[in-house]
Formats: structure tokens, sequence, C-alpha cells
């Protein structure tokens, strides 16, 4: 398993910002595979192979980016629970959020979130930052190979 | 206080790792004052004003940058005090280390650093990591500010 192999789970439920997001890793030469949930439970199913996902292998998971408001189960919960299980609670968790509250970045830090980043609102500003981050996690951080979690 | 007057923490004995990490940052304009930690003992003296720092005010950090292999306290013990303290579990915590062992970065990761980072041999490479590295936690991610905390 080689760490291009392993997938982004990109859990974002606003149309825009998703296409935009994908758009500019494609467009920064991620390889990696990636995958979308466009809500908190979709999202969890998908993590621990539940309801539509049941009898599925484990995702090999390379980084997650999470979006706070989401649809369904909000992103803090999903934070909880992937940073609360010994299988997925050293999966990089980077989350991505137009919210400007203060009580979610504590929130966020204290259940273990590895960076938080608040969506910037001007388009090109916006592509930076996927592509920062982009290059940051995939190709400068380490993680830990699935079969080592 | 603002983002660029947090501090940033070295803690690397390697005279010439530090002097290339400081110089790369440097022209790479991040522009947050830096501090130097030689051994573990001092990166914990001065994290938790101990020691040569007792009676100091707590410094105000934005990204500790923590090589593992360091004199006197090693770097996953300093990782450890940091994660385990409602004072400074939620500064940022990059490991920046020359291991190649399986069990540090599983180790790393375990005791809740955010990221894990091999250093690059290739002088250009390393040069380039630390640029990415700079750029990622001091531009792009937010931290909380230290009243947060």
């Amino acid at each position: 398993m080689e760490y291009q192999e392993l997938e982004v789970l990109l859990v974002e439920d606003d149309p825009d910002d998703l296409e935009l997001t994908l758009h500019t890793l494609k467009e920064a030469r991620i390889t990696n595979p990636m995958q979308v949930a466009r809500d908190g439970e979709e999202a969890l199913d998908f993590i621990f192979c539940r309801g539509a996902h049941a009898g599925s292998a484990a995702p090999k998971l390379r980084l997650i980016l999470l979006d706070l408001k989401l649809p369904k189960v909000d992103g803090l919960q999903v934070l909880r629970e992937i940073k609360s299980d010994p299988r997925t609670k050293n999966i990089p968790v980077v989350i991505l959020t137009s919210s400007k509250e203060e009580k979610d970045l504590v929130a966020g830090y204290d259940l273990g979130a590895n960076s938080y980043i608040q969506k910037p609102v001007d388009f090109s500003q916006f592509q930076n930052t996927i592509r920062e981050t982009g290059f940051y996690w995939l190709l400068v951080n380490q993680p830990l190979l699935p079969a080592a979690r």
C-alpha cells in the first residue's frame, strides 16, 4: 500500500464548495482517490462501514476534510466518533468550515481535530487554501498506514 | 493579540538543522517570533515556566516544531506533557524528525501530535518541507488564541 493510494474523504454539503475543492485538488495534481459524503451520517456510515456501507471493507483513509454545519449528524459529532475510536483516531482530520464562532474552534481542538481552517470567502483565496492544505497533508505530512493503526 | 504575534517554538538539538529551519522560515517571510530549545528539558521549562523560566509569563505559542531524539528529556515525553495539560493541549505540535521507525510514528499520533514529518535528507527538499510547513501552520491553520485555551 503506497501513500498515494490512500483515500481522502471530503465531508461537505455545499455543492459549490465541494466542486471547487475537488477541482482545486485535481488541478494541484493530488492523485489520491477522493470520496465524498454530503452529510454527517453518510460520513460515519462510510468510515465505519455501517448503513449503506455495511459489509464493505474499511476504507484506507489518509485525510478527512470535515465541514461542521452538516445535515443529519453535525461535524463535531462526526469528529468525536472518529477521534474516540482506536481504529480511526490517528487519521488526520482537518476541519474546513465557514463558521466564525470561537466555540466551534475550541470544540474542534478539544475533540482532537488535527487542524482547523476557516474557509475564505474570496474565490482565489479559497483555492489557495485548498491547494496548501492538499500539499501539506498529502505530500508533506506522514500518515500511519492503516495496518499500523 | 494578533496571530502573527504568537510565537513558534523550535525544539531541535542539531545546530545545522536548527539554522536551516530558522533561515528557511525567515526567507519564507514568516514573521512570528521564534523561540529555540535545544533539549527536551529546556522545551518543557520554557513551555511551562519552570527552571530557568520560573516566574516568566506563559509563552503565547502558535506552533511547536518538535524533534524526537533530544538530550535530557526525549521528544515523545515532551509531547506527552504538552498534550496532557489543558493549558497547552490545543497548541499545534508538529513532529519533525529523522526517525524512520514506525514505533515513533505510532507513538507520535497516539500521544496527540497534530502532524508528523520525516525530515528529508536532501537539502532543497528539507527547505521545501520547512517552507510548506511554515505556510500551512502559520498562514492557513487557524489556532486558538491563548485566552481561549
